[in-house]
């Protein structure tokens, strides 16, 4: 009867045994679940901070005869005589870009979102990303716009637009556009 | 003998349920852990997405001579000749706001996130937020601040700097700041 006992005993702690790993693989599961549940949180979370922030209405394509790819320029401030001072926002898409340019009174370049290039003629093309702030002297002749990966978020002030307030040239070709230009 | 093995079986029964109790509330456990670190998650992003986003250095805090409460302003272009153009960020904590001020040749106040006030002497106070552009004529006496709730960030440009920068006046008062004075 002893063996019975023991037979019975060593049964149970098998069926336990069994239920136990029933429920460890049922945990396991759900745990699994739950943990990707969470880092599906987290992808949404780093996509969010990849996306540019946007301040102001996206507008209206830019003039290819203007820009390379999709930019779209917003007027902020028109010229007016008391502010003597021309406001605006470009967003540049990735690849996008002016056409070389210049500003009789020179231009500053606020950049809030983003990753792109300036470059000044005869100069190497230089890095511009959120939180810069880039002065571009008057008559010389420029471009910027978006990297190629990332978008650019820009505001761009004109001073002193009793002077003139920009000079339009030929576009930047993809060769100069290259980042085998860049100085960083 | 039958009573012994049906008492064992009863016995590593119970044990067996108490086994599985232990194990069902160490997964409550371990589950309700799982759900609140998600749920912390989820908090962080709502958090993040109410914070006001910053694109320049918050610097440091103005002098309590130029504002009430917790404003931090930081130069991005400082005066020069050729740009003739003084630009800046200020980030105004809730409650924050500039004295009472004028600029010679205006001011152009350009809101990059958040909720704010700005007010014209002798006119109802303004409600400014992102996105928002706002002409400040010059030598007329305005304050701009955030709102009792949520803080502001916005940049200035101050246009033709050879006419003068800033004439600095008194606080505006808790009267003054009320929403009650709104005209919105």
């Amino acid at each position: 009867m002893s063996l019975l006992v023991e037979f019975l005993q060593k049964l149970l702690k098998k069926l336990n045994k069994y239920k136990m790993k029933i429920v460890q693989i049922t945990l396991a599961i759900i745990i699994s679940a739950m943990i990707m549940s969470c880092n599906q949180n987290k992808e949404k979370v780093e996509n969010t901070t990849q996306e540019l922030t946007t301040i102001f209405p996206k507008g209206e394509k830019g003039s290819n005869d203007l820009f390379t790819g999709n930019a779209y320029p917003t007027a902020l401030v028109e010229a007016d005589s008391i502010y003597n001072t021309l406001v605006g926002n470009v967003y540049f898409e990735p690849g996008a870009r002016s056409n070389w340019h210049s500003h009789p009174a020179g231009q500053i370049l606020i950049i809030t979102d983003g990753i792109g290039y300036h470059q000044i003629e005869g100069k190497p093309i230089e890095i511009i990303k959120k939180g810069d702030v880039v002065k571009c002297p008057p008559n010389v002749k420029h471009w910027h716009g978006a990297s190629a990966d990332v978008g650019l978020q820009q505001l761009y002030v004109i001073p002193n637009i009793d002077k003139g307030i920009v000079k339009w040239n030929e576009a930047v070709t993809d060769e100069q556009y290259s980042i085998n230009n860049s100085n960083q």
